[in-house]
């Protein structure tokens, strides 16, 4: 089928998931995850065409990321149960008033109608982003990109058969069968069809769609985050949490990537910082942090001194940029400056410190005390994630079912005129 | 100035706009509201000469918008002052999640920066928009036709008097000084300066934002508003819904462009509807309404043949179409195919067709024996109004003082990694 088709296919599926139960979306889920198992054999089969087709023109990691096995297939089912468990956000009254001519307006959580989500090498955002899209009423349009294609479509046709198994229609998950960056085009200007835009990947696909896109667009993802060690801080606290917020898992966009420390304990933190993230960690085995350091820290420290771009760069690799601050408000411009607005952090134990920091910050996260790495949906507590948005129009952060839904004014009377 | 060096004043102001205090916006909103009606000399003089330029070139509706007088201004300050009687959006604590791991997790409501509104003719926008701005923690960039620019600008020069005897800076708001398409394009371009433009004024203002907006934006105003007179409707109170939501005010978005009617009763009803609008009308002295009628109407009532077009266009004059309609489904079809997203209305003593209706009717603001005109901000309890929200991201319907807020994530923790 052309895009073109496929839109207007899931489209046509818009009202029946609206309008579904509940209950019967919860029995999809269930279906959709049974399905996914009953299917392992032709989706881990499609994953090893991909597989084979990918091998020697992208990274090891990309590889890994790429690949299914039985467990993966098991964790991915056992997330589309979970989000059948989660409470249903659609129909939810989320402000009610009753007006003294009697009218009684009740602003009452909508589905967006159709969600489309454009993706990479990740076959597992499949099943993660339709169950998402299914709990909230959502009906969903999925663009893979071409090295996840084939298993991406091998689960797209299991899903599909979970739904028809609850009684909704299977264009409500749609995989856009076109791979060229023209459907992606056409999914960024589908206006009428598409009612919401998340593209979940690199910087490039989120800047393109930040440039192209003429529906509603969310941007998600790129993460230059800092941690600012101040002067009032407990530096073996500062040491923990910049140890995990930059090494517990580089690759992700909740990462480290920027270090400022306070001048007035530079000279005694930056070596202790030096000793834990390159010294510590080859004693230990692990892989050790390159250091790139602006002037000041590089006169009390060995490390790379830093590149101009360095202090705006989303590594997501053990390196970390390095840089004397004068002061919290110093602090402050360096990230209004530089940073990506997703999480930043600061370790004191001064509140007033702490206070200017969480209110000035303009960031989706701000953290006193506590490593970036929670910028999660579910550490938030909202049991789910479809991605961590950058923006601030509509949702900032970590983006659950709440997020997949707009409201409407649900206004009732007896006849009320103006 | 030119358009970027405004907005650099205006980006450099953001700041303090944001950290002020509740008194201290709410004192300089009293402030601005003197400066209003202390300027009243030169601002009456700066829009008889807009008023003398436009003589001519715009249609006497237009020019009614754009007429200042002693009365409008001291409205426009009045309105200001509702505004600082208004609760501060700002720092409210919109979610409060204590995790298992002690990290307490505050989603906190904060301004969105700098807001951008490009508004036509209608010079009491200036004074509206700032406040709505300045009261949620935003600095304002506002963009005014040029008819309306010499009083706008007056206007904005007494505000900022007021802003700055409050202690905060003058470019937290300001008036773009180029009045060509040039600048209207650089607003809607300005990533980076814009964290939301919202555009006030006709169908191809809006389309122009669409189509060329690369800052968040959001659709406001278009409104094909439906009235569909069920087969179960209390036919007087039909009547009368349909007279206010048409006759009462026929210039504004929530005013009705349609009438639909079921066919059980459009036997009885359509002669009733001919009566009330166009033979009592001009018995009272009042503008009769047109009626443009499908087939089906125009087989049992006199009318003007409805065109093709009829039935998409906001006709905003004393004007309606009416078409008849076999079902509840069918008028929520033709609603779903014709309709802008703003509001519609059903009249009935069915439960079942009302349940229907809201349920399925995908606009901001859906009624039930109620008349579209109440989708304002006033009436829905909201206080004030920015716009009306025709799109789903973000805001939908009327905007207060909320929505013009994003909210970022403050979490406390005393070393909490992951």
């Amino acid at each position: 089928m052309t895009t073109q088709e496929q839109l207007i296919a899931v489209k046509a599926a818009k009202p029946a998931l609206a309008a579904a139960s509940t209950e019967q979306k919860n029995r999809a889920l269930l279906a959709m995850a049974d399905a996914l198992l009953a299917d392992a054999a032709p989706i881990l089969a499609a994953n090893q065409e991909d597989l084979d087709a990918a091998r020697g023109t992208i990274s090891e990691v990309m590889l890994d990321r790429l690949a299914l096995n039985q467990a993966r297939l098991e964790g991915m089912a056992e997330g589309m149960r979970q989000v059948a468990a989660l409470p249903d956000p659609v129909g939810k009254v989320l402000a009610r008033v009753e007006r003294p001519n009697g009218i009684v307006v009740e602003k009452t959580a909508v589905p967006m109608g159709v969600v489309a989500i454009i993706y990479e090498s990740r076959p597992n955002v499949t099943s993660d982003a339709a169950a998402l899209a299914v709990k909230s009423g959502n009906a969903c349009v999925l663009r893979c990109g071409k090295e996840a294609h084939r298993s991406a479509a091998a689960i797209t046709a299991a899903l599909r058969k979970g739904l028809a198994a609850a009684g909704l229609p299977e264009d409500g998950v749609c995989l856009i069968e076109d791979t060229t960056r023209v459907s992606s085009l056409a999914l960024m200007t589908a206006v009428g069809y598409v009612d919401l835009l998340i593209p979940r990947g690199g910087a490039g696909l989120i800047r393109a769609c930040v440039e192209q896109a003429k529906v509603p667009c969310i941007q998600t993802g790129t993460g230059i985050c800092h941690v600012y060690v101040d002067a009032a801080a407990d530096q073996a606290m500062a040491l923990n949490i910049i140890e995990n917020a930059k090494t517990s898992r580089p690759s992700v966009c909740n990462a480290e990537e920027v270090c400022l420390v306070h001048r007035a304990i530079a000279g005694e933190f930056l070596p202790k910082l030096r000793q834990r993230l390159v010294d510590d960690q080859i004693a230990k085995g692990r892989h050790p942090v390159e250091l790139r350091l602006d002037e000041r820290a590089a006169a009390i420290i060995p490390g790379t001194p830093a590149g101009p771009d360095d202090f705006d760069t989303e590594f997501l690799d053990y390196i970390l940029a390095v840089k004397v601050v004068d002061s919290v408000d110093d602090a402050i411009a360096h990230i209004a400056a530089h940073s990506t607005g997703h999480s930043e952090a600061i370790v004191t134990a001064d509140e007033a410190a702490a206070r200017a920091f969480t209110t000035r910050v303009d960031s989706a996260a701000v953290y006193v005390n506590v490593s970036t790495r929670f910028t999660d949906g579910g550490e938030f507590g909202l049991g789910c994630e479809m991605g961590i948005s950058t923006q601030k129009l509509h949702a900032r952060g970590p983006m659950g079912l709440a997020e997949l839904c707009s409201y409407k004014f649900i206004v009732h009377g007896n006849g009320q005129v103006r």
